[in-house]
């Protein structure tokens, strides 16, 4: 660290602008752009993320000299207000807040009205003739400093200051008196020194050093950490602490404070959507303590203030062009911006923004397509409720985020967790959430909240991770201890089914039945100018033609992975599966898997009618055999009497199929050598299926894929055995089938012998699932349990390896694969199917490595138009054709 | 195929040679050899091994055009001899023999006296004046072209035969009279006609082809393929077939047939090695089923053959620069050479020949030194019997294969295969073995038959796999049926202990002690030879410092390996770390490792002091928590009962340690990251012991290796808590300690991203066991039962990839790791620690890559010494010291 430490603004100017965030933050950097454009910014300094990367380089020791210099820029603050830091008079108050350059709302810690302390509260006092305020200042202060600085616990301030209330019989903080302030502040004190060991610090200097270094501190603290992770937050070296003057929301009547959204971040229409809270400072509507009121309140009670307030919006959209979410305060009718940042939104309001901003001439459609978060189309694209359904509404709050969930009632994240690892859905019913719920609300399939409206933590998170959520329900009586909330007359427990509508507010009991999604004009909209622009083909996973079909209205052009084993779990047909699994002789295999075969024919059929002529990928059975038998001894009971075997039979193939590490074990094409007559049948229903839909007029493109492939003698061997199949057919049958016959890359040994492997392959699909596992030599199965979680929290691997590709280790194997398999066949077809398929960075490095198209899941495959368009945008077209064509 | 097919020799002169074994297999291209030199070869052809592939790929038809080429080399020979094939007078008989260009004894299938029929047999006799001679041929002719060419079980024949015999009373075959032989014949022809459905063709012609197109099948059946799969003989086309007029050793008692040795295959010393069978036909020599004579009583019976097969040994010796193995037949006193190869031999006999040879000017040392199979010197370091000990022998047969060999009687090589699998060494008692026992043979220690000589199947085989082997022990009385075998007044039945001797013959019951090997004079030679020219360090894999001191003694260079958790499985420290696994808290884990840290510090003074300054790399804790726990419910309860813990400590601990693919899971490195209390404890440990080990006045190399490494970044961690470590010892203790640390490359992420890694690495260790599991999506646990066995046998893996490394695939991330760590770290210090290490093809491709040492086992360190060495004269110091300097 050598640069500059502290970056002034207000009065007009600032050192900095909105473009350092990485070394400002984006609370930093903004606040300098908004004094240099002119807003009315309270004067103050930015200290820079490298200050706090120091801080955690030298294990917490503040770096050499800081503090003199923050010293000189409080001296500047001082000068521009004429107010001096500690004075008894005019004292001069700071906040101190964090801000990184991603946002992290509600992570991070913040300190209001530094600098009061017996003398200094006089003075506020004195000054303002406003001594209820002043005490209630110091209140806030002390309760804020002992939280994030001391780690005294929260609630044994609030505890005072309930305790307090009721004593005086008083409902709203505001109506305190000032002498019970005091005596509170004087309780709070001694809270803070029973809990802290030391009395609370009367130097306002110590105060804020002390508040700097709890800030650089929080960077690495546990939710903060989470949060990162959740957010695949990465290669960022530190927090920014903000320090600047205070303004006060809190004075009288005639001041507020407000968080606004220049458009609504639900619809995106363009309203201004700003909640005020008079009389308040910012804590206050973020904690969603008191519930605010609305930008009309404002214009009754303060016109000009209003007017000035509506400027401030259109101002911040024409230069930030694009929605933002800014926070003021209005000081005895004075207007000051705190903060501005994008605002986060649905995406709903994403799409209806960015296409908005593209009419009002403020964006390109490049630039507004890279505006829109790919994977938040997610929303959009799943069910909503029945409006014809009965429903039984118990209750209604604000409709904070949209969408339809339904689960079980249950009251703390931790049972939020438990649930979800059971595949159990469930609604988490808090009283407010807060920043240690994250695991548990990311568990949930929504989120309701008694308390808070559309900017609270509940609320903010929610829309963030795409989860609906209905906040502030104040009718809810929640007992989170007994795990009961009760509602006029209905009692709700842990484990009740609910139904909520983050679209409309509404709280249903039971499972309400759902419609599929309507997609909105901007969506279509969105998906034409992404396919006009994107060079990667999409296809989806699909196993059964239900699933093709949404896969084909949602806009996939084949499908690219269709996994046979699926259609053998069916109940029907699983039995028939054992009988050849447990068969003792050749003949009794053939007889099972003869019955197999219709069946298999059939699902064919169904997938390369639903797909009419566009490509259809096919893979031959995958996972290994004792898969489909039962471990269980009593189900293997039930199993030998319906197949009328001994269990000793079932017994004795679980045992000889058990492998210590089945991840590399007998299944995949390992399974076609040694056991052909699976894939015998397979590959002859894939024929007759092809044959028979043609003659039924229609097209039909098939692709059949040989999985786990290590070396080209594999996929040599199968390829010859299909081959020779298919000949014997159109020879018996005088027909001309054709199918493509190409291999999965998912064992590190075929990408890196891919030159060999692509003699023998048609196309490659790139399996980067196994293929992960096998690199890292992780196991996805023990993942949860396993090391993995820690290895992403600790940050030694920067994210989850199996959500997006780990592009220095796997990436580089994939390119090798890619680029060794077109050295043998030039122009090779090459897809990937894994999970990372679905997945905007991944789709992004698919572009880069000049892939043909990507698969994922249905659902998904709209989100990966959208990727693979903004990776076009980003990298454009050379990029990708060059990758295709290098040697 | 396109070019010539058929290959003649004989008359002085022939179209082949020595060197084109590729083309014509070894026996005929030395049948050409011996010709063009002028020795004494019945004349005929070689049809190529290309046929026999154009063969197979023709799925089993016969080459166009190949049987009209055949008639013109058959007139060829009929011209020189003046003899005509299917002739009625002086009628012109062939063999017929397979040939590839690596031997495989036993394996292939020849027939003899080919051409006989009704009429020309009786021609023969009339010529011969020995219709008994004519008969005897025709038999043998019917058995051995029902057997090999019609499948005809051979049993059904000899049931005939012995039928006979007993009925005329008549014991060796010799004495038959013709008419019976006559009339065995017709029963013969009546066999045959029963089982192939067919009568016995009586045309030459037709008796021809139908023998070459046996030899070309022969070429991939099982036994074929078992052969080539355990001698990992791979590469090659197909078989030859040598068709070659018939000279016979059954003709009178002036005639007979031999097989030589040009030195003693066992001691290499320079006598001629040499079994006579007087009256008989080559097969049965090899079969054992007659007792041969030796070189003196041919010298007694024929003085002037005698001689002149003492010129024809010398001169192929002189020729060949090779102990030679060669065939022989005396026809009515005339010598034939009928087959020369280089001869198998014992290490002792390998290393004494090679010497020899250099002695007498026919090799020089470099030519000596490839002479010797490296994995050969095996044999030379294993125990012997104590002289000192009391043995009670049983029986005494012939010194086949030498070597002390200890285990279970087993009368089947299925039970030596299942012992075997519960690791119970077994002693194979066979009547005689033939090509099926082979995977029974290699399971066991060592191999004892009532029949057979020194050149029996047993023998043969079982010096090739270097086992110890007792042949031709008439006295034993072996019911293979009732698992019993009976010698004087005692019975051995299954299960019982018996100890062999293959230096003496000795037969003895119990286990018999053995002591330590001494080392020869010529083995230090060619130790030391090896060392003068290896560019590779050889280190041993050792674990305590009984390892080491016999690694040193073997000639190690340093501990490669250090398995450090090996030293927690002792009884005195599993439940230490059993204690450790079970805490519940920090403080009873830091206990149980304070108790395991003293112990492990006198492991590593242990070590040190035994290398005495040499390298020692130590690798900190490797598998998975739950090996150290018992998994049987019995046993969890004496564990629990032991360590004063509720059983459901020990059964939830093991159920949480469970991983579905445990060899990807919570272990090495992960560990160290996971839970870091037991890495701290063992570097601890270790720098305890090298200052101890230092006070002493001792140096000590120390290395600390890191486990399955996947990213820089879990080096770097580990590296600078143990760098911490260090710094704090060396601080508190006023010490100067110091250690290196280094990394396992064995994760497939960290051979591609090694160029990363190197930044933290003071070394790579290859661990090529895990590198390839990974690699190749193998799992080695459950090879033994998974299709790695099917896929070698069947030829998908050219190799046991867990034996010889898998050059293409795991080769390749080897050699990107060693060049990417070395573009990082220029002269970085490059091993490997797999089983690899002391495999001398794997070798061969670690001195190619430029490593810097091998390290094995300690019993493989000679075989890895003189392997480095061989790598070094075929491919030269350039080639290593390029391979280390690329960039």
């Amino acid at each position: 660290m050598t640069g500059k430490r502290i970056y002034a603004f207000g009065g007009g100017t600032a050192d900095g602008n909105a473009s350092m965030k990485a070394l400002l933050g984006g609370k930093g950097a903004n606040l300098a752009e908004m004094a240099a454009i002119g807003l009315p910014v309270p004067p103050g300094f930015t200290i820079t993320t490298e200050c706090c990367k120091a801080y955690s380089d030298a294990l917490g020791r503040m770096p050499g000299g800081l503090m003199a210099e923050v010293r000189t820029a409080v001296a500047d603050v001082e000068k521009l207000l004429g107010r001096q830091f500690g004075a008894t008079t005019k004292p001069l108050l700071f906040s101190v807040r964090s801000g990184a350059a991603a946002s992290m709302p509600g992570m991070m810690d913040t300190v209001l009205n530094l600098g009061l302390n017996p003398d200094t509260v006089e003075a506020l006092a004195k000054e303002t003739g406003n001594a209820r305020f002043a005490w209630d200042s110091y209140r806030r202060f002390v309760t804020m400093f002992g939280d994030v600085v001391a780690g005294v616990p929260r609630k044994k301030f609030d505890a005072e200051l309930e305790a307090a209330k009721k004593r005086t019989k008083v409902v709203r903080d505001a109506d305190m008196p000032a002498e019970e302030l005091q005596s509170i502040v004087g309780l709070l004190l001694r809270v803070y020194e029973r809990h802290a060991g030391k009395p609370f610090p009367t130097d306002p200097w110590e105060q804020l050093e002390r508040s700097i270094e709890a800030v650089f501190r929080s960077w690495n603290n546990m939710r903060a950490v989470e949060y990162r992770r959740i957010h695949k937050i990465r290669g960022l070296i530190g927090t920014a602490v903000n320090v600047q003057a205070m303004v006060f929301g809190n004075l009288n009547e005639n001041s507020a404070t407000g968080v606004g959204f220049t458009r609504d971040p639900s619809t995106g229409e363009n309203t201004f959507f700003c909640d005020v809270l008079f009389n308040a400072q910012g804590e206050d509507v973020v904690a969603g303590l008191r519930t605010p009121e609305n930008i009309d309140a404002l214009a009754k009670r303060q016109p000009a203030v209003h007017t000035q307030l509506m400027q401030v919006r259109q101002t911040l959209e024409q230069h930030y062009r694009d929605m933002q979410d800014m926070e003021f305060t209005i000081q005895d009718g004075e207007l000051f911006v705190l903060q501005t940042r994008n605002g986060k939104r649905t995406a709903r309001a994403a799409l209806r923004i960015a296409l908005s901003l593209v009419d009002e001439g403020l964006l390109t459609r490049d630039e507004a397509l890279l505006k829109i978060e790919a994977s938040s189309l997610n929303q959009l694209l799943h069910p909503t409720f029945d409006p014809k359904a009965k429903k039984l509404v118990i209750a209604s709050g604000i409709p904070a985020s949209p969408g339809a969930a339904k689960g079980r009632a249950v009251f703390h994240p931790d049972t939020a967790e438990k649930y979800a690892a059971r595949n159990e859905r469930v609604i988490l019913v808090r009283e407010e959430t807060s920043p240690e719920d994250i695991k548990g609300m990311a568990a949930a399939q929504g989120i309701l909240t008694a308390r808070g409206g559309r900017t609270s933590h509940a609320a903010v998170v929610a829309r963030q991770m795409g989860k609906c959520c209905v906040a502030g329900c104040s009718s809810l009586e929640i007992d989170e201890h007994a795990r009961i909330f009760r509602v006029g007359t209905h009692t709700v427990r842990e484990g009740d089914v609910l139904s909520i509508n983050g679209g409309t507010g509404e709280v249903m009991l039971g499972d309400v039945p759902t419609v599929p999604p309507e997609l909105s004009g901007d969506f279509n909209i969105v998906m034409q100018w992404s396919d006009e622009l994107r060079l990667l083909g999409v296809r989806a996973n699909a196993d059964t033609p239900a699933d093709a079909a949404k896969a084909r209205e949602f806009g996939a052009q084949g499908i690219g992975l269709c996994r046979t084993e699926h259609m053998f779990f069916d109940s029907a047909r699983i039995n028939r599966m054992r009988e050849m699994i447990l068969a003792r002789s050749h003949e009794q295999k053939q007889a099972a898997l003869a019955h197999l075969l219709p069946m298999q024919r059939e699902d064919f059929i169904g997938l390369f009618e639903a797909m009419d002529g566009l490509p259809v990928t096919i893979r031959l059975l995958d996972p290994p055999l004792h898969e489909f038998l039962p471990h269980d001894p009593a189900i293997q009971q039930v199993i030998a009497d319906e197949l009328e075997v001994p269990v000793k039979v079932v017994r004795d193939r679980v045992a000889a199929l058990h492998e210590v590490n089945p991840m590399l074990g007998l299944r995949g094409c390992r399974l076609g050598i040694v056991e052909p007559m699976i894939y015998d049948m397979q590959v002859q229903a894939i024929i007759e299926a092809v044959r028979e839909t043609e003659q039924r007029g229609r097209k039909v493109d098939a692709e059949i894929m040989i999985p786990l492939v290590g070396t080209v003698d594999e996929l040599r061997r199968l390829r010859r055995r299909i081959e020779d199949q298919l000949r014997r057919f159109n020879l018996e049958r005088g027909a001309r089938v054709k199918v493509k016959i190409g291999t999965m890359i998912e064992v590190p040994r075929a990408a890196l012998t891919a030159d060999k492997v692509a003699e023998e392959a048609d196309f490659f699909s790139f399996g980067t699932n196994d293929l992960t596992q096998m690199t890292l030599g992780v196991s996805r199965d023990d993942a949860e349990k396993g090391f993995l979680i820690e290895y992403v929290v600790q940050g030694v691997y920067p994210t989850d390896p199996f959500a997006t590709i780990d592009e220095e280790g796997v990436g580089k194997l994939v390119e090798m694969g890619v680029k060794l398999g077109r050295a043998t066949r030039p122009g090779l077809k090459v897809g990937i199917c894994g999970e990372h398929g679905g997945d905007p960075e991944s789709i992004d490095f698919c572009h880069r490595v000049g892939m043909d198209y990507v698969s994922c899941s249905p659902y998904r495959v709209p989100i990966a138009r959208l990727a693979a368009a903004q990776a076009a945008i980003r990298h454009g077209r050379s990029n990708h054709e060059n990758a295709k064509t290098q040697k």
